[in-house]
């Protein structure tokens, strides 16, 4: 148990998220260390509570955003807490559809892809946590949102939980025809969650002015196979058809956008019009299993553990 | 020598604008055929004199810019004409500073790149007919302009002459080392005008939320050594460091923009803040010759054939 520090806050963790950008350093995780080693916090994001506190901004029994990593308990000087409003919804959702998931979808769909009514929105990752919610807000927008996720049960999540206007699985060999298909109009908003190497199947469906917001790009993708250098292969693209490529993390928006984004999607999970799923771990000490079964991709919907109740 | 058409006009040419994109159907000609067979007319852009009407909107002695090709006279129906102010500055100018290839600058810099006072603007094939203009108009929002250019001419000229801020030589074998020390507080814009492969030396320069208008990729880039495949390394480093990656046109602008355009380059030219260079050749029998000259790097500039005065 750490020591309450001068002017700082005592923190007791309550939900701890699983993020598998702490593997790679990218994402939200860019400027952290790695995965370290023995003694050190795997980084994460928590929902927590403010059990002691010496800091003006923070009481006893206030409910904050923390990154205190995998820990039960945490000393904080204040910086980078965000207090969260636990009459929102669910304190759990702050670390997905209402949290860091969710701003980096909200981030990519609404501020940069800004979809057009009857316009076409493929997100990769549809089933996960950022998917999940960009497909939501596209068809929000009145855009129609195609899903490219792995697996049946994955897809047919996409569809019938999630109301994508149609899902297709990456892991198919006809992975480029099916999406063709589902993006009859081409494709005007390609948010790339992921970075599997869909980019052969996507690049011809762009439409001319189409926008790419770039999410994540998991670390499968830097391994990607083939002898051909397909750099300018993008970059004709890009020139051809007037695209848009932009990378972003959704922190360099929090400032402007956070109040409207928590309205917006409270709002959205409060009328059903947004849903959300997450699996929950309970005890710290079965984070690591959880993590590993998160890897494997044999859960969906944001991975989180329970650390207190 | 065509027939008046009914409602048309008919134009005599004199000025004509060697343009490589003809030869790879890319830039302004993405859309039009390539480089044809026997019969067909080479496309280029003229600036060409009304010499008989039938349309309501050119009467004769009108100067218009036209895209009647490498020919001497030419019959239009009047779309895609544009009535040119002759006392905005000579003639000439509106093939290039004043025309498509000032306009491509002015909107990859202007509209897209934005750059602000004190940031480094890093411009490709800085002493051609766009990224001249380019880097003067960075030079005018207060930016420092470095041009990167083939040979000591070359870059002699875009330091001497235009005033930017350095000129690189992209065919020195440290080029990395050298543009590295010109841009010592990185890159925030990046006009990429040429598309030769010099990107291994940008990307790592480039700061975060750098803008990259892509303006043109050169038939050569198309044909890049390398047996790596750097798709990835360009979309991790879009990722990273949150930069905007945009293809355009002009054309796509050029409503909207096209006057301010005209008052800020004339305006230029006129108080001496912009400088220009044109290598005109007379008779359009020349043209074959200065267009093999222009492509082999001979001249610089904009390449223009006088076909009548």
């Amino acid at each position: 148990m750490p020591d309450l520090p001068p002017a700082g806050v005592l923190l007791r963790v309550l939900y701890l998220s699983l993020d598998p950008g702490v593997l790679s350093g990218s994402g939200e995780w860019a400027s952290s260390a790695k995965l370290g080693g023995i003694g050190q916090v795997v980084a994460g994001e928590n929902v927590s509570e403010v059990i002691a506190s010496e800091h003006p901004a923070y009481a006893i029994g206030d409910i904050v955003l923390s990154s205190a990593g995998w820990r039960t308990h945490a000393a904080s000087d204040g910086a980078g807490l965000r207090k969260l409003d636990p009459a929102l919804a669910p304190l759990s959702t702050n670390l997905g559809v209402l949290g860091t998931p969710g701003f980096a979808a909200y981030s990519g769909i609404t501020l940069i892809g800004k979809p057009k009514p009857g316009e076409t929105v493929a997100v990769t990752a549809a089933s996960g946590p950022v998917g999940s919610l960009a497909g939501q807000l596209a068809k929000m927008s009145g855009a129609r949102a195609v899903g490219i996720a792995s697996g049946l049960e994955g897809c047919r999540y996409v569809e019938a939980d999630l109301g994508f206007d149609a899902a297709v699985d990456d892991h198919m060999p006809d992975l480029a025809e099916t999406l063709a298909r589902a993006c009859s109009d081409g494709i005007d908003v390609y948010f790339e969650n992921d970075g599997d190497p869909i980019w052969h199947a996507v690049l011809p469906l762009l439409n001319r002015f189409a926008r790419v917001p770039l999410c994540r790009l998991s670390a499968g993708c830097r391994r990607v196979a083939g002898d051909a250098d397909r750099q300018m292969e993008i970059l004709q693209e890009v020139l051809n058809k007037s695209l848009t490529l932009r990378g972003f993390v959704g922190t360099e928006f929090s400032d402007a956008h956070y109040p409207q984004f928590l309205r917006t999607v409270s709002g959205g999970i409060a009328d059903g019009r947004i849903r959300y799923r997450e699996d929950i771990t309970d005890g710290l000490e079965n984070a690591p299993k959880a993590f590993i079964e998160m890897l494997a991709g044999r859960t969906f919907g944001i991975a989180l553990v329970r650390v207190a109740s």
